[in-house]
């Protein structure tokens, strides 16, 4: 394995080698190559001549320019332009479709939505078809019975009304139950802020945190790129601790220490740490142990938790489970006034995928009434989020239970899905750990393989010459070779001089044997192509 | 008229004033009072101290501290506590119920939507009973054909999936198209973003062109506070120019000239112009003629006009009409390469009022192909708005036409929802002009009154003791006397020495003889407790 090109990097170096991809991380310089931003006053007069356009590359928000979002980046960007070839001449690749594994998108390949949640939200999109004898028939009782619920909690069943900047009450209250009896602790509707998918509650809580680059964000590396485009968007840094790929991605509270003492001795103040549990890219599933280790140090060094959830009911292994940030901490004993704590769920991701509905939520915990006040009056400049996203929010939070009409057919949709998720994630992982200098963790939880690829120099030189980092070169040869769509891992952050992709474990499981030959084809030729 | 206390204030003063009551307005000081917050290296200590708590007034960004957003301030606030106090003790207060008249949320006031959008809307989000037969019996045979449509324009009729990060290209078509029917020009699915309401396209635009507190955007005074919030959320200055009451809300050439160089001045590098048409919270709708010189002023000075076009359907006056900036300008001859331009719409307003569904879009024209990329990456960091958002998007730009089943039942609902908002305006309008001490202009578009309220001396002095504006001081004493919420004119900016309030012209027709009649009581008495 190790005759591979590979940097041999401990992570005590990774902070001096400014060689990861993202923008402001801490210690790494911009790698955008665009002129810097002209100051105000100087770009005064050719703002005033008509000849001048008044918006150039030169004169937009610098921080907007270093901002990367690389699940929607430049190879996402070729495979919409592959797709729009192939519609226009058929036969033009090798490949008759583009599948994409670049993102967490699961109704996008072909899975189907969860039909009681489906059948509340039409009823409440057009109550008046409720008192009507055909919709008995078309629609369960429990969703008929739920819908009218869910009416009876928004003033005047106005679902065409903005609500309560938070989300409307009654849905807060169902899911705080939720959180309740998912935890065994209590939650309270007061601290749940509704939003559209998880996205937009990041980004206020980075708003919130963030004054200047002073501020810093420790969030892990491997990450989510929407942490890296929030915090840049915000103006503060990146401070990076590593995810331990040899040890299955495993957290080591050591190495969080190591960082934030790194970042304060460059006068860094860091504010909060971002856990994503379970992790994206990399898929693990915390210990219950590990958490009580992270929890005890955002309250020893007056962190604020920010808990990407999302994850929540993606577990694929018997022997792991979730347990949130907020029952770890309080079954440690913390209440409120001792950890300051936000935890983030989507509609988005769990067996219900329901990316396109925008719905999420963070429950806020720890923090001062005053703070709450303007956390609040951040989420009201919006008015709020969707109500349907609302409604659905409430539904993943309290689906159908046993005795329900629709019990049965949900729970039968709800594991037929989870359990063909962990097959694919088993048959993709399988695939590439017989791939030539691949290595690739289990996919214990989340919807994504991050498998690491040994790349031969002369690939490595060959993507050089390209002007491309070798992970893209390897993931766009992939993209124009069989129409597989992976996102490369500088994308997400990576030991320097190590390379990796995201492929998610999404496509329809009639499809894995397909992808799976595709992708081993690709991989032995462009190894021969390659070969040192 | 003139015995109330006014300051008698010209345009000229007033940039000099520091009075107008948001922050980083130019040549304003913060109005907040608060710590200011400490910098990065000086409070790193205390982050690291377990007995301090991470997050507080003084360590947040102080940009969102100076954020203000009137429309959900203090008097909703406490409008919300009334009504759950009217909720757990019925007749605690000389009211039975609170009339949010605060806030455009037609629905929420008992409008209702339009039976073919949610046909629609439900049909999208519960395909399977697309071929049902009891489906027939429910919907109306065009509102069926169009979620086909619709289905077949989403790839694998998909509507739980993320779309494309400007939206689903299909309903970007079909808008395009409307914009073009609209106009007379053409219109590039392209130059779509489809958002969350119109809201987070402006955070998107001014994100964009701030890079510091020395770039301005020209914004209307008074102004819809999403627009001093996103400002202040950016970093940016605010620089204001005054529409003229006393001429029924106008808009000058002139005075936009003298503050743009006000503001150049004083080294602040202009970047935009907000124009608002039909106003909020002012209500007047611009002459074809006075848009073409808004036109020519950006074209000349290099200015992005950012326009607000969000009340295009709310106009209620015989004698004037819209006219998109965007037809304007290219009735002019100037092409996309001749001015920058944005239109913001929602469909939240109009006769359609889907506030709950948060859907909108921006056009952008005028661009780069480079910028237009950073605007996409913006966009893409939050994956894609609402896909009912976005459907709904498409239906107002292309309601049923003549000749489809919906078309006669569509236009009932229409026109009786638009002239009865035109006679609802009328009644309120009449009402105010007839209180002491009031002038209230023609509420020609949109959905607001803003009338001027002349103040006793004696009720000025009393609002300083309560240390509150006049203005709030009345509009507290308003709703705690009769249930009626209105906003402040501090929360949209007002010459100095003058005080407003805006009222929406939304609850329902038979409401509004009680409503003036509870309105004219109060303002009575005020005036007879305050006389000087």
């Amino acid at each position: 394995m190790r005759k591979y090109a590979r940097v041999s990097a401990t992570i005590a170096d990774l902070l001096r080698k400014r060689s990861l991809q993202f923008p402001r991380l801490l210690s790494s310089s911009p790698i955008l190559d665009h002129p810097s931003s002209s100051s105000s006053s100087s770009s005064s007069s050719s703002m005033s001549s008509s000849s001048t356009h008044p918006v150039s590359l030169g004169t937009i928000n610098e921080k907007v320019l270093k901002c990367e979002y690389a699940v929607r980046g430049e190879i996402v960007t070729l495979a919409q332009r592959l797709q729009e070839e192939l519609l226009a001449k058929p036969g033009s690749h090798p490949f008759d479709e583009i599948l994409y594994c670049n993102i967490g998108n699961p109704q996008s390949l072909g899975q189907q939505p969860i039909t009681f949640f489906r059948e509340v939200l039409a009823l409440c999109d057009h109550p008046a078809i409720l008192d009507r004898s055909e919709t008995q028939g078309l629609f369960s009782t429990d969703a008929i019975k739920r819908a009218w619920e869910i009416l009876d909690q928004i003033p005047g069943r106005a679902t065409g009304a903005y609500s309560h900047s938070q989300g409307i009450k009654g849905l807060r209250d169902t899911i705080a139950a939720g959180i309740e009896a998912r935890d065994g602790y209590p939650a309270d509707p007061n601290d749940i802020f509704l939003t559209d998918g998880a996205s937009p509650a990041v980004h206020i809580m980075m708003q919130l945190l963030i004054r200047s680059e002073g501020d810093g964000i420790l969030c892990p590396i491997p990450q989510y790129p929407l942490y890296s485009a929030s915090i840049a968007l915000n103006g503060g840094t990146l401070v990076p601790y590593y995810l331990d790929e040899s040890a299955g991605w495993g957290l080591e509270i050591s190495e969080l220490k190591k960082q934030l003492e790194a970042a304060k001795s460059k006068g860094i103040n860091v504010r909060a740490l971002v856990v994503i549990n379970p992790g994206n890219p990399t898929g693990q599933v915390l210990a219950e142990d590990n958490q009580r280790q992270i929890v005890e140090f955002c309250k020893q060094e007056g962190l604020v938790l920010l808990a990407d959830e999302v994850y929540q009911e993606n577990i694929y292994v018997p022997d792991k489970k979730f347990h949130s940030f907020k029952k770890i901490s309080r079954s440690m004993g913390y209440g409120n006034e001792d950890i300051t704590l936000i935890s983030f769920q989507s509609v988005s991701k769990g067996y219900y995928g329901e990316c396109g509905k925008r719905g999420g939520y963070m429950e806020v915990t720890g923090f001062s009434p005053e703070i709450r006040e303007q956390i609040y009056k951040v989420a009201s400049v919006n008015l709020c989020s969707n109500i349907s996203g609302q409604i659905l929010a409430s539904l993943v939070m309290s689906p159908p239970k046993v005795g329900d009409e629709s019990f049965d057919s949900y729970s039968a949709e709800k594991d037929g899905i989870l359990s063909s998720l962990a097959r694919r994630a088993k048959a993709l992982e399988d695939a590439l750990n017989n791939l030539e200098g691949v290595e690739c963790n289990k996919t214990e939880g989340a919807m994504y393989l991050f498998p690491r690829i040994y790349l031969p120099v002369k690939a490595v030189k060959a993507a050089e010459a390209a002007n491309t980092s070798p992970d893209t070169f390897y993931c766009r040869r992939l993209l124009n070779a069989t129409g597989i769509v992976v996102v490369p891992g500088s994308g997400f952050g990576q030991v320097p001089g190590t390379w990796h992709f995201r492929c998610t474990i999404l496509p329809q499981e009639d499809k894995i044997p397909d992808i799976v030959s595709r992708l081993t084809e690709f991989h032995k030729q462009f190894m021969e192509e390659f070969r040192d």
